[in-house]
């Protein structure tokens, strides 16, 4: 890659619950944090422009490409992919395809994302599945949770791919050294896990590109002793939509004592306020930016649904680093079986 | 059952992380908690009497059982159970089966009382798998997760009985009406789920004595949508792990945050110190005592590894009600295929 390459950007902006103002805001956002950076607004051109003209932006590295349809939430993703060639995700996956972005992001139907950076993106040869890799927020540093929702009754060499291509990652774009990594299951014996754990297990142990550090648990995740945690995309997907959950009720249980509370309580409440606030940070999951799909030819970064404004600026200076690291082509060199 | 019947539980005194001590504590505090119950301690008889020694019990209802051996957490479920007959928490199953008691409790090796639970025990004539039903902290009601880690692979026939199982559960001894059920998967959509997810919901949409809800996410589950999440025992069990290490992790992240800050957060900490604590209190899952296995012929009933008194003390009086509302002649009655 040459050096100071201007980066671009495709942005699904019609995609998430708040698309198409916090997409466009967000881009923006990212535009002036790196002045090397690009970013091309996929959508309804009106609608686009209406934002972009709410906003003061730098009109050389923001551009808008029309794409009249859009792909709702609740589509059937295969159908919606191939049926809606108009729509800002589908055509934004083909700007990464072409080259003419080296990334997309979107906070737009998942599962639609997924399909279409698998057929329109395109895997890396020798690849069976791309997995969707999400970084969960631990005791000690950020653990990667793969697969969190891509793929589900994955094979066992599958899950190998997975945990060889979330060691590259952790390792070139997380810069942890020799990542550890576990085999997500419901206990450390030998004779624990179903079907496919046990399957998966002695492959992981063979493979000597990794630091396998054997059978996880779930709640070792929070803990943090590990880098990457190997698991189906069923029970992936799972885990981050009970972590969401057990968080959200935290902290709507905390708003309710601080409410219903007496004085003496709400008086402590105001007092904390702010570095509860900061702690609560660490739970929220878009502070760490979008998921990377690994597998994948090109670029293609998932953000959560119901992301504001500054999730989308960080997903999208995320990137920045994953074209930096050159990720692909890391996976591509290790695991690939492309023609050199 | 007879009006007035005294209930004898029979408590691994041996098992859980503060073994005898805690348990032996628990069992005191339950039977001066109800003057109708009757406790049977098994154990090594020195440690079990030395532990009573310092507490004071109705000698009429607390009895030592002597049983010289002890399943460790970490051996294997199966041969622990078959090679240790002398073991507190064989002894115990097998005053279970006999009928000397109406119940047992333990903390001790999962696998262990769960194999021991079907195989002493033993399951009713036609129930497939018995199912650990643990009820989650939700931000309504508590839900029922089944199955907690008692079996992986289930078949999509033992997920419509853990359905059925629950559903009688929820409403005959939590006296929820119409009980709602949901099937976890990761979304709503019919494409969605794992091959096991896809042939279960037609057999659950088709059963007519449930109150079918269709698909719940995790994240749903901490909403408290439905009254029963039905899932197989490896994602049950992750579901449960993840949801303890989140909440553990936002413990930890509190008390650091109000550990490091400054003097205003400082007093402000100690001033919400007493709400915080009633409020954090519906997060330990603990509080709603054990996990009863539900498809065997009587009750067995788990509860957390590293329980003490209290908690021991909750779910032997919780089991009063599990033998009050005889659940297991009604799942008997309603799935079993006994003769009359």
């Amino acid at each position: 890659m040459e050096e100071n390459k201007q980066i671009t950007i495709a942005v699904d902006a019609m995609g998430g619950d708040f698309a198409p103002a916090e997409t466009v805001k967000g881009a923006v956002l990212a535009t002036e944090a790196d002045k090397g950076l690009c970013v091309k607004l996929y959508g309804i051109e009106d609608q686009v422009q209406a934002e972009l003209a709410k906003l003061s932006y730098d009109a050389d590295r923001v551009f808008v490409v029309h794409a009249p349809d859009v792909i709702e939430t609740c589509e059937s993703p295969v159908k919606a992919i191939k049926a809606k060639k108009e729509s800002s995700m589908v055509k934004a996956l083909y700007a990464v395809k072409s080259g003419e972005a080296d990334a997309i992001v979107s906070c737009g139907n998942t599962g639609a994302l997924l399909v279409g950076g698998q057929l329109i993106v395109g895997r890396i040869r020798g690849i069976e599945r791309a997995a969707l890799a999400f970084l969960v927020p631990s005791m000690k540093e950020p653990v990667m949770l793969i697969d969190a929702g891509a793929n589900v009754d994955c094979r066992p060499e599958m899950l190998l791919q997975f945990a060889q291509m979330g060691s590259i990652y952790m390792e070139d774009v997380v810069h942890r050294t020799s990542p550890k990594i576990g085999l997500l299951n419901i206990g450390e014996e030998e004779e624990k896990g179903n079907a496919q754990v046990k399957a998966t297990l002695p492959l992981l142990k063979e493979c000597e590109s990794i630091n396998f550090a054997g059978s996880v648990q779930s709640r070792e995740m929070t803990d943090g002793i590990v880098d990457v945690v190997v698991c189906d995309g069923f029970i992936g997907n799972t885990i981050l939509k009970t972590y969401e959950g057990v968080a959200a009720f935290m902290l709507q249980s905390l708003k309710t004592t601080f409410t219903n509370s007496g004085l003496k309580t709400k008086i402590g409440a105001g007092l904390i306020k702010s570095d509860l606030k900061n702690m609560l940070k660490q739970f929220s999951v878009e502070e760490y930016g979008g998921a990377p799909m690994l597998g994948l030819k090109n670029l293609v970064v998932k953000t959560h649904g119901n992301s504001y404004a500054p999730e989308i600026r960080n997903a999208i200076l995320q990137c920045r680093d994953f074209v930096a690291a050159d990720i692909a082509a890391k996976i591509s060199a290790a695991l690939g079986t492309e023609p050199k």
